[in-house]
C-alpha cells in the first residue's frame, strides 16, 4: 500500500485525500493545515491525522482543541508522495523541501507548467509521467477541456479548437471574490492562457480560448467549436462521449439546462460533497456546420481534477502502468458513473 | 416637425421617447400605457401626454391620479409613427390596427423578422427602410453585433464570424427574473438565432452564434472571432473603430476592465439613467492571428437600439436618405460622444 500526504487540506486537498482513501492501492497517512479552522477539525472527525504546515503556530491547534500528530517534515518522512494542494504559486516553492526530503510530488493547476515540468491528464498524456518524480496536474478549465477534446481528436482528427470559457467568479465558500453583477474579461487580452495550457498535454493542439468571469460559484462553462480533420456526424460524437469515461451527456430538455441543475442532480446522486467529478455536455448543443463541431459544457471547478489526481499517483508511483486500467479504477472506487 | 407616438412606454419606450424630443426634426404626441405605475406619473412629469392602450381600466388612471389624454386610437389620429415598445410578441398583433389607422410602424427586436418583412441597422442597411412603412429595429445583441461586424466588413471583408454572447439574465429593474447563480445554454442549442437576425441586415455574412444567459443585469458581452478576407494590421482595425460612430474602445487597464466599470463611465458622463448608447469594445481584446481578428464587447441592452429607432424614423418619414447625416444628426441631439 503506497503512502500518500496532502499539503493544503483546502477545497482539492479535502477532495484528493477523501478520493485516495476510497482506493485500494494507496492511503493517506496525513494532511497539513496552517489554520485550525471547521477543515481541519473535520479532517480528525474524518480520521485524518493532521500535520502543521507552520510548526510556529501549536498554540493555535491546541487552542481550538485539534490534536496535531507532527510538522510537515514529520510527514515527508512517512510518505511515497505529497500532493501539494496549496494556493497557486505556492506549490513551486515547497518543491525544493519534497527534494530534500527525496519524496515525490504532485501540483495542481495554478503552477506555472514551466516550473515544475511535466503537466498531466488522464486521458491526454498519462505514460509521460510513469516514474516521475514531479508532475502537475493541468487546472480545472483545461481537465475539462482535455476530457472532451481528446476523445474527439481520437474519433477523427482536429484541426483547430476555438472555445469562449465562462468561468465561475469564486468557489460557493469564497466570500470575498467578486464579481456580484457584472462580465469581466479575465485576461482581457485574447487568447487566454487556458489554449496553451491545453497544449501542455495534448501536445501540438491547434487552439485559441477566450476567458470572462461571471457572477456564479457553481461551475465553469464552456463554448466549444472545432473544426474536424475528417467527416464524422453527430451520431459518432454521441457515441464516442457515451463511452468516453468521466464524460456525462445531459439534457436541458430533462430539466438539466443549466449549471445550477447539473449540480443538483449530483447531489441527488449522493456524491460526496455534492460533486460532480465528470463534465456535463449538453446533448441538445451538439452540432456539426461545414466540418466543425459546436457544443457547450459545464465544469465543476472544485471536483473534476480529483480523479486525475489519483491517477497521477498511480503513474508517478508504477501502481499501474495502463491509463485505461487505472481510469476505471479510479472511477470504480470513487462511484464515478462510467 | 413630424409627429412619432410610443406604444408602451417601457424600457425602451421611454427612452425612445427621451431620444425624440432631444431631436429637432421629430417631436412626442403622446405614449401609451397600460398601467398607471411610477413610469406613467413619470412620463406626466416629462411633459408626455398619456394615452391608455386599454380602455377600460381608465378608473385606474383616476385612482393613481395620473391624467390621460384619450385611447389609444385617439393617439393614431394625431401621428405619422408609432413607435411600438411592447413586449416581444405583442408588437406584430399591433400591425394592423397601426395600418388601419393608416400611421407607420417601428418595432422592436423582440417581433420576428419575417412577421415584419423588414429590419433595418443604421450603419447595415439604412437605404433600405427610407419611405418604408412598417420596419423592425433588430434587438440590441443584433444591434452590437452589427455596429461593430459591419465596418470591419467594409474594412477588409468578412469570411466568416464566430460569436458567444454571454446574456444578462435580466434587466436591473425586472425582480422575477433569473439566474441568480447558474449559467444557462439559452438556446441549449447551436447556433443560436442571434446569427440569422445579423443576416437579416447584413445581408449574406456567414456567421455562427452561441449564446448563454448569466446572473448579472448590467450589459451583455459579445467575444467574437471574425475571419477576414484580407490583410490588416490591429492598427487599421483601431483606427477604423475610432472611426465608427456608436463605437467606444475602453481600456481595461484604465479602470474599465468590465461591464460593471463601463456602466459606471457611463453614469459619470451624465448620461440620461446612465445609458450608454455605444457599442464598448475592450482595447486590449483586439488580437489578429493567422488572419482572424478576436475582440470582447460589451452592450448596454437598454439603450443601445435607442439610437437607431430615431435613425429609423427619419428614413421612414424620409425626413433623411443619407445614413450618415442621420447618424451624426442623431447623435448631436443625444450628446453621442462620436
Amino acid at each position: 500500500m503506497k503512502t500518500v500526504g496532502i499539503n493544503g487540506y483546502g477545497t482539492i486537498g479535502k477532495r484528493v485525500a477523501d478520493a485516495v482513501t476510497a482506493q485500494d492501492d494507496m492511503k493517506i497517512v496525513g494532511v497539513t493545515k496552517r489554520t485550525p479552522n471547521f477543515e481541519a477539525k473535520r479532517a480528525v472527525e474524518l480520521g485524518y491525522d493532521i500535520y502543521m504546515s507552520s510548526p510556529d503556530r501549536e498554540n493555535l491547534f491546541e487552542e481550538a482543541d485539534i490534536p496535531v500528530k507532527g510538522t510537515i517534515d514529520d510527514l515527508y518522512d512517512k510518505v511515497d508522495i505529497v500532493v501539494d494542494c496549496t494556493p497557486g504559486g505556492i506549490g513551486v516553492k515547497n518543491m525544493e523541501s519534497y527534494k530534500k526530503a527525496g519524496v515525490k510530488g504532485i501540483f495542481q493547476g495554478g503552477e506555472k507548467h514551466g516550473k515544475i515540468g511535466k503537466s498531466f491528464n488522464s486521458f491526454a498524456n498519462f505514460n509521460d509521467s510513469v516514474g516521475e518524480d514531479y508532475v502537475r496536474v493541468v487546472s480545472c478549465n483545461t481537465t475539462g477541456l482535455c476530457r472532451t477534446l481528446n476523445p474527439i481528436k481520437e474519433l477523427c482528427g482536429i484541426k483547430k479548437v476555438r472555445a469562449v470559457m465562462v468561468r465561475r467568479g469564486a468557489d460557493p465558500g469564497q466570500v470575498n471574490k467578486g464579481p456580484i453583477n457584472s462580465i469581466v474579461p479575465n485576461p482581457p487580452t485574447v487568447p487566454s492562457h487556458h489554449g496553451p495550457d491545453v497544449q501542455t498535454v495534448m501536445y501540438g493542439l491547434n487552439i485559441t480560448t477566450m476567458a470572462i468571469l461571471v457572477p456564479t460559484t457553481l461551475m465553469h462553462q464552456h463554448n466549444l467549436m472545432v473544426e474536424l480533420e475528417s467527416d464524422v456526424t453527430i451520431d459518432d460524437v454521441i457515441d464516442t462521449f457515451e463511452k468516453t469515461p468521466r464524460v456525462l451527456l445531459v439534457d436541458a430538455s430533462r430539466g438539466l439546462g443549466s449549471t445550477a441543475e447539473i449540480m443538483e442532480f449530483a447531489k441527488d446522486l449522493g456524491r460526496p460533497r455534492g460533486d460532480l467529478f465528470e463534465i456535463a455536455v449538453w446533448r441538445e448543443s451538439l452540432n456539426i456546420v461545414n466540418n466543425e463541431l459546436y457544443y457547450m459544457q459545464a465544469v465543476h471547478q472544485e471536483s473534476d481534477v480529483v480523479p486525475e489526481n489519483v491517477d497521477a499517483i498511480r503513474a508517478m508511483l508504477e501502481l499501474e502502468t495502463n491509463p485505461e486500467k487505472s481510469i476505471a479504477r479510479t472511477n470504480k472506487n470513487m462511484d464515478i458513473i462510467k
